[in-house]
């Protein structure tokens, strides 16, 4: 994709002799990993992985590949679901993965900030903000993986979000290296300031598309002091939201996580998944975990809990439910939504559609696209589920019983473009969390063409004028036909 | 400033012909109010001020203007303490007010949204927020006369700001006028939406300098079902700060303000303010205005307060405190802090800085700027004040007693660097608030220079190539010494 010049061997000097025998990798059995993407859609090639130490390495390698015009592709944890990391097939493009600056720098308890290096994953991070009797409050099923910088680079989402907000509302402050190697130093730890442009909004989701995330400051929260957690059975998620509703006009601030599966969903998950079984007395056609949790002591919790789950089960809203009484049991729960995706892959070819509506649209959204989607295959096995709370569903579809995994995907896009076009006239989004990477640039035009598509390649070229900054993320390629890929299973 | 041409007869011939009579205004007896900001720093004049009826009356005239390279002045409730809306005194500019799309478009009690044009003011839609039974939650003083398009351009903050972030962690989607005319169609409800760059929080704080924010959908809360504010004694900012801390590790989403004043400012507002006493039993250092609110029924939350007042009134944190009995009570409570800027007046001439630091710096900058101060004018006398929680303090300083007040007003300049070295020294911002506008664009370079004001400028000069919206506003000039504006008191 990238039309820019190869490294030359020079170049390549150049790079070993600053970041040392550590801080690059030229051999393919060395830059293999990081030319696939970790759900294997996506098989580059890279002359070199830079490695650098520290900002001041990374911002002298970004100076020389600039002055080169060799193209770079920031490259974290490498769990992008989307292929937002990884070169293309030309060995033209360098990788630059920042996985060696891992540092916590500090915390500051009294700030409630903690100020981390791009490399530190994310689950370092919540464990660091832990041990200093505080939490980070952003959860990713990747986050044993995934690292802050691209956590931010692709403004991820995860089970709190209701709560709490996407990475982009933890963010106070950043570090940037700018595509001509200059720094951005904003690593304030301000709750206010008014002083130009909000630029690390606009680098919080850029995808690696302006700059290098380097360091950042984020925000914490008091650990909660209890926490309770219940699977409710609902008629639809008609009735899912309605719970939703009952439980936010309590008090937003409890719901730690309230999420939706389907009964389809949940069926897989109990016939096919090892360990994991059902502690209500019958199946039911949809379920919620709702999660609560307050950091203030004696607030009776579980009061507020049973208050919502009394009355919804009195006006029929919930049908049946369990409270977890332990931790054993409130892992167990969890354990049902996040064997999900699990499930659906020991059940066949699946088709993933990561989309997001108002939230008041969310039952006709599953509505709509399961009658369309069986129209379109019949007897295909819609098993939506997600942050219903943020109108976040994963609209994912198993293969019918007994078909031909590959006859399944072959009708990939048909699929995506079925739910895709309720998605879209019910104004919603075709990412809600994954981001766009190298796998929806094609959708682009369509969903935010127009005077957004223009104005956010007027900023591209702005700050990357020669384009050598994760080329072919995001932005579809000037002319010709968008590339469609294919997903595997 | 602006090097753009006025505007032809033809051109406003033309923009009479679409706007109609009661969008255009041309005698100078209408246009003058338009063309003095709020604290009377600017006095500008213009040839026409255009009141478009809606958006695309509004593109229109942009596309008008802009191909004839005429410059634009966005206002909203012209409420700006910096000069953010003012023409210059060319009569080159013309200015444009949103103040007639003043519809509240829907509000959707599912998804905890609202739809609002830029011309609604804040306190309208507060009320309307209020009468479908949620929360705006978002107050300024100035709210009765600030409208959402300029809330939403400054990023406003205000007394909320501790639990539910500033004007920026409200908005989910956005509807901006280019200043080419052309039409960013943001005005999406989503929660979560990944797919590309976040232009609204780019446009959010840009101070009309990159188009014009028509409408927005903001996010709302519950209304709170109980409020409880206490005033207490503190013998300095850093028992003030304690308290912060111990209601956080309570429970910060119970701290709906938290308000610091200084002991000196408390005297000139019980002293000169009529109607305004302090109710306890003798006057302290300094104190602190807490008020705790939630949406839950039967939280208890009076017991809250009297837990973290009780442990810091017997670990000595706190010395004293009252606790509003009534709505009156509570309302007298914050008299004491809304008529600090009135009492500051009746002192005579005085100095403001809206600074912010990190929360942990705000006792150093207190002592040290006070101290500072002091060694320039004996006899001055700092009543700093604010927001506490947020490290955002606006250090108004009164001059000495029996001094000449246009001598105090000279030495401004002195007093704000003496303020700004010390906010600078740790780490802090010179606009916690109110942005840049035409008062601050000198300090860009020094705080904010380097890579960071020259991506602003790209940015800039991306949307904007000819310089036509709001010139003068947060980018000084590109030659020659910056401009300083001298206050008045």
């Amino acid at each position: 994709m990238t039309a820019c010049p190869a490294p030359t061997a020079d170049l390549l000097d150049r790079l070993a002799h600053l970041l040392g025998p550590s801080g690059i990798l030229t051999a393919p059995s060395d830059t293999d990993p990081y030319c696939t993407d970790w759900r294997a859609l996506y098989h580059g090639r890279t002359a070199a992985v830079l490695r650098p130490a520290d900002t001041a390495e990374l911002a002298q390698a970004v100076t020389l590949c600039a002055q080169a015009g060799v193209a770079m592709v920031p490259q974290g944890g490498n769990t992008s679901m989307v292929g937002g990391a990884t070169p293309d097939d030309s060995g033209r493009e360098v990788v630059i993965c920042l996985s060696r600056m891992n540092r916590v720098r500090r915390i500051d308890p009294l700030d409630h900030t903690m100020e981390v290096e791009a490399g530190v994953t994310l689950k370092a991070a919540q464990d660091a903000a832990r041990e200093a009797g505080l939490m980070l409050p952003l959860s990713i099923s990747s986050e044993g993986s995934a690292q802050i910088g691209g956590v931010l680079a692709t403004n991820a989402g995860g089970n709190n979000t209701v709560r709490y907000g996407n990475a982009r509302e933890l963010v106070l402050g950043l570090e940037v290296v700018l595509p001509d190697g200059s720094v951005f130093h904003g690593l304030r730890r301000l709750r206010k300031d008014n002083t130009g442009y909000a630029l690390r909004q606009l680098f919080v989701g850029s995808e690696g598309t302006l700059g290098f995330i380097t360091a950042a400051i984020l925000q914490l929260q008091p650990q909660p002091r209890a926490t309770e957690a219940a699977l409710c059975a609902v008629a639809d998620a008609k009735g899912a939201l309605a719970l939703f509703a009952a439980f936010r006009a309590q008090d937003p601030a409890l719901i730690q996580a309230f999420e939706y599966m389907s009964g389809a969903g949940m069926d897989l998950v109990t016939r096919l998944v090892p360990g994991a079984s059902l502690p209500l007395a019958e199946p039911a056609p949809a379920y919620v975990l709702v999660e609560l949790a307050t950091p203030r002591a004696n607030a009776d919790l579980r009061g507020a809990l049973e208050d919502v789950l009394g009355a919804a089960l009195e006006d029929g809203t919930v049908t049946d439910a369990v409270i977890a009484e332990s931790e054993g049991q409130r892992m167990a729960l969890w354990k049902l939504r996040e064997e999900h995706a699990e499930a659906q892959r020991r059940a066949g070819a699946s088709v993933k559609n990561d989309v997001s509506v108002p939230v008041s649209h969310v039952p006709e959204l599953i509505d709509r696209a399961t009658a369309a989607c069986a129209a379109l295959i019949p007897g295909i096995r819609p098993a939506p589920f997600g942050h219903i709370g943020d109108g976040n569903i994963h609209f994912n579809l198993v293969q019918p019983e007994g078909m031909d995994p590959a006859a399944f995907l072959a009708l990939d896009h048909r699929i995506m473009d079925t739910v895709g076009a309720i998605v879209r006239d019910l104004d919603g989004s075709f990412s809600a969390e994954h981001g766009v990477g190298r796998l929806k640039p094609y959708m682009m035009p369509d969903w935010r063409g127009g005077a957004e598509l223009a104005t956010m390649r007027r900023i591209k070229d702005a700050i990357d004028p020669r384009g050598l900054l994760n080329p072919g993320a995001i932005f579809p390629p000037d002319t010709g036909n968008p590339a469609r890929v294919t997903p595997d299973a």
